[in-house]
């Protein structure tokens, strides 16, 4: 198809398109003329990807770059894929942590040690936790930390209807496009869910006051 | 105390202090002289919540300061208030939705009904998760609808022990600040526990690949 097709198809302009090719998110179209080039459906399929991070994910089109290189890597072992994702969609800390990081790093090994967590050394995910957790002791909720096995069982349910989706839905050659759009995705989903699940659990709660 | 004394109790710089009082993050200190002013636990207090909101949750400074104002706002009832909270951390959605998006609403509405969550209308949380299934739908994922019950539980889980532990350990005074707070560190706590949880669970599931 002509790139207006394609534009038409995932609803993302021409201008744009072209933008992400420069960019090299998106492979350019076969050249079919001098200035002319033919796009297929793995066009497509990669715009509405490159969509999805940006929009919902929220990602910087340095981080999907990133993210695109692990997709197109279908060597490594699905665990190891899934560490990389992790790694990449992991929000990054912009300063120095303050001193409170030390113990937050502290209380993530009990909590991995407690629930028997298989992970491995570094892992990013472990140091956000911790970078989290010490910016709420920063704010004066240091107490969190008693609702914290609520969430980790929440996180397990969680990660496992994941995986069970995964092992049932996916071929091989889709799973780490999966995985990734399921990080990034799963939190906007998990995030909406818990704001909705607030306002019920609040209103209950609360609800006299109105 | 000094501004200096402030910047290095919270490790902010001392510009960017200037910059965050003239952007009107933060109330300017007490002058104490023409070019001398003096600031107390309240200013350190709030840059701590500034730099939570920006380094952890990923707001922007317009955002913060949307925020800050219903951080400020302590005459609304508090199911008001989560709600309140809950627009203004919800991350938008910088195109317009694409076709799948009216059959994702229709999927969200038949969840509120067979939780029985009561919600309002135009609950942003209901349309952000209508817009993360619509953009999982484009990439192939429609079927992640089948693991929306095991997120809602999930989702319930969390909102309960969030909603205890604020009826726990918060003052009425501070309620606001907490429910913002949590609303955005707790997005950040559970996404990386979801990723530590799915190298566990990948580990168990796929590791012999290793």
């Amino acid at each position: 198809m002509r790139i207006g097709e394609l534009s038409r198809r995932t609803g993302v302009s021409v201008p744009t398109i072209k933008f992400y090719v420069r960019e090299g998110l998106l492979p350019a179209g076969q050249l079919t003329s001098p200035n002319q080039a033919s796009y297929d459906e793995t066009h497509e399929r990669r715009l509405r990807l490159i969509r999805a991070l940006l929009d919902v994910g929220g990602l910087s089109v340095a981080g999907i770059r990133e993210v695109l290189a692990a997709v197109d890597d279908p060597d490594r072992p699905v665990h190891e894929m899934l560490g990389a994702a992790a790694k990449r969609v992991v929000p990054r800390y912009t300063e120095e942590p303050g001193d409170g990081i030390v113990a937050a790093r502290e209380v993530v090994a009990e909590l991995i040690e407690r629930r028997g967590w298989q992970t491995y050394q570094g892992n990013p995910a472990a140091e956000a936790l911790a970078v989290a957790l010490a910016a709420l002791d920063a704010v004066g909720h240091g107490t969190f930390m008693e609702v914290l096995d609520a969430y980790a069982g929440a996180a397990e349910q969680v990660a496992r209807a994941d995986l069970e989706y995964v092992a049932r839905n996916v071929e091989r050659e889709g799973l780490v496009e999966s995985v990734v759009v399921g990080t990034v995705l799963g939190d906007a989903v998990f995030g909406a869910l818990r704001r909705m699940a607030h306002v019920d659990a609040s209103r209950r709660m609360y609800g006299s006051e109105a």
